[in-house]
């Protein structure tokens, strides 16, 4: 696959078919696609735990439910009824929030540290590579607000960060390309806010 | 380019052609890229500041000077003269830290508030995305120690945090992969620790 369609087409799947395993070939292939991404120093700290064993990703997909709750609760209290695209990324993290227990695949990506720009740049990697194989996940965070449980959960010593849980498998959803707000919008030229119109191509 | 070769041969590219100017319709392809990656609830909080000013961009590189030189000395204080792989990795860092002010773009990802994980996912499309097109990128970050010099230079609110500096121009060295750790030396099983042993393909 390209990857101009790929980085187009990678977007948050959050609802997987709990029925159809992962190959641990496939698997392999994402994560080593995940270390060759930059990191501080070529420190190289992450770790990344796949759990496929059934009784933990129930226990993760309970810690995610707790956790995910209030965050729901947070936005929906933000999301103007008339806001219909919000809405629905809500529906499907709340499915997420109650599924992401059967997901056939969990991973973690854990380093000792906090430096987030050795863990971020390779789950991204991460995701196209899987993306390119047919592979849904999604980024999620919340798990922090009770990142304990989790390590208890893992095995992971208390000096070992968690950066993420991110759900595998293959969607029941179709590939699309994301949502996103025009790149005019989010760009600025050698001044904050000073901005330009994106010339249209030579035809 | 296939997604794989891309995220393969994406490595830091420290030493850049000053002299080769960098296209807008190419500046604008990776940043779009950049704006496909997730982010929080899709909050897309990611501003791309585009410096191709030349005497921003000499600003840029003094405080980079600056920044790096602790850095460098750091790691040189704990790297033996035996290590090879390391010392050359200081030595085109050096480069980069005399240098980056010479860089015929310096990008800067910038956001309110300060979630990593909603901007360096981001920054990894858009090395993939440069990658594709030729053009050679580095994740720096030492620039934080002095980020107030830099938000000076470029008119950045104080509530706006920086969470890079990234050199981009076309790289006077050669693509090939990047150095990394095998994947069976940092991939966990269902509990920390846990490694096996990767299969070697059928044939």
């Amino acid at each position: 696959m390209d990857v101009f369609e790929a980085i187009k087409t990678t977007r948050a799947m959050r609802r997987l078919d709990p029925t159809k395993p992962v190959s641990d070939t496939d698997l392999w292939t994402i994560i080593e696609a995940a270390t060759k991404a930059p990191s501080g120093g070529n420190s190289q700290p992450v770790r990344w735990l796949v759990v496929r064993d059934e009784e933990k990703r129930r226990k993760l997909g309970d810690i995610y439910r707790e956790c995910w709750a209030p965050v729901a609760e947070m936005y929906r209290g933000r999301t103007p009824a008339s806001d219909v695209t919000t809405t629905r990324v809500l529906n499907s993290a709340d499915y997420l929030g109650e599924h992401m227990g059967e997901a056939p695949v969990i991973i973690v990506p854990c380093a000792k540290g906090g430096d987030p720009g050795s863990v971020y740049p390779a789950a991204q990697n991460l995701f196209l590579a899987a993306r390119a194989l047919g592979l849904g996940t999604t980024l999620t965070t919340v798990h922090k607000r009770k990142e304990q449980e989790v390590r208890e959960v893992l095995g992971i010593p208390e000096d070992v960060n968690t950066f993420a849980l991110i759900p595998v498998g293959y969607p029941t959803g179709r590939w699309k390309e994301a949502q996103r707000r025009p790149v005019e919008d989010v760009t600025y030229w050698d001044t904050w806010r000073s901005v330009a119109a994106r010339p249209t191509e030579a035809t």
